[in-house]
């Protein structure tokens, strides 16, 4: 991942694919701003929502569907309800049955980066719980090479 | 509350207010569906935004905020992520102390309501988490007014 | 459902399985106590936790599973990170299709109740979503019945 | 933090603060699994309980309260409703002003570990959200150094 320092810099227009999400009452935690978990609950949603919506998922009965490897996550500052919280979405890594996503958090109306994350997926088959020797499907690889910054790629 | 046929009947311009809100990865549970209990969050979420933009709501730190008294919710259809939410919010019984909203769940570009619900919020002064003699102040009174469907008013 | 002046005078001994449930950081909203939307997440763990290991129910892939049709919730009193929460169930109706379920909420080592909430379940199939002619299978309603307290049965 | 394949090999004495958890119905996504944005929540919560039972923490008014700053998890194998969590609390590096825990995901039960996060707090002065000169206070130290591993320091 870029140096700490290089993320905080972000901006929207690094990231190709930008939801918006309204922050939720419950979000909120006793210090008044959105707790560090729920940052991870809007990053999967994003993710999601991008590979149900541009590479062919139909969780949960699709062929191959993604686990979750690894996720990390950099908070620079904090956003709190009733807020409207704007995720961007590129993929930094593409490997053979892999993926790196990295995911910036924004509030809508306001110019800085409030948190950057990166997800590992590994798809699977489905009836194995298992990568097969192919890697993922067509459909999958195509939609996620569209957001992907950096056209090299891994051999993972 | 009105009888459940009538429930099933309402539609978008029965609630004067509306906000959307997108659904979340982790909302579906394993029937693929939004799970019962994030209606509650969503509906909290439309009253506080509410409460917070147009009452004078500033939590913590109100020197009167509300507790949740009572909740109850019809289930009609089922909504799944990622589709859109749009919760419609009214005050059915606004009371000296307590307020008796009403809210709707709808998918965005789908004609029916999913579910609908009663909250009973209790405003309290912040210092002794009982409601004072004199009732919720000018400005959550005013502000509640203006989504109270019905002119009645009730004492409790 | 009993009035509430009865409800707020459950005892744990009102409840034939009881389970206990660690709250969790997250839990405590703005107000520095549980969030009333998260009484539905322990409610329905309960439940669902007794279904699956007492009724026979193999989540998602069960022929016959529930959908919420409606719940309900009275708070007497709060709970708060980072006390254990003790969640207790009984059947206060049992149908052909569709069951009614109180779940009471105390707190470990405190005598009162801090909560009473009842829920509707109706089992469908899982090919339609609806329920069939024949109602819940025998597995299901032997389970059920162990914690049924009023002998009595609807026909719904 | 340690090689990926050593963090593989925890187990539940190389912690020195471990919690049970029961999960919920809702942690469970449409893969039947808990959701990895849970186990965030879930890390949360035995730190905040230990800061709270034995660092004299008492959110939200404490003069000092920490801010997350980094977290990251590895996840090696499911864990799913209604099966109980074992949460595991060990501290990597304490500074002045932060510190970095571990925490191991087990499953009661069941032998090997399932994931393994390091979140990274910063503690700060209420009044201004900013670590203050003199680092945290003696009695949230003297709380954490029992848990720390390794008694090497860091200065930042």
């Amino acid at each position: 991942m870029a140096p700490t320092e290089q993320l905080r810099r972000r901006q929207r227009q690094d990231y190709p694919y930008v939801l918006e999400y309204r922050t939720r009452w419950a979000d909120n935690d006793m210090y008044d701003h959105m707790n560090n978990s729920v940052y991870n609950f809007l990053f999967d949603s994003v993710i999601n929502t991008y590979l149900m919506e541009h590479c062919g998922l139909l969780p949960p009965t699709s062929a191959q569907h993604p686990l979750m490897a690894h996720t990390h996550c950099d908070y620079f500052s904090a956003i709190s309800f009733p807020k409207v919280a704007e995720l961007g979405l590129r993929v930094n890594k593409l490997g053979k049955s892999s993926v790196t996503y990295e995911v910036g958090l924004f509030e809508k109306g306001v110019e800085g980066i409030k948190a950057v994350g990166e997800f590992v997926h590994v798809f699977v088959d489905r009836a194995t719980l298992r990568p097969n020797g192919d890697g993922m499907n067509n459909q999958l690889r195509s939609g996620l090479e569209k957001l992907a910054v950096h056209k090299t790629t891994s051999k993972l």
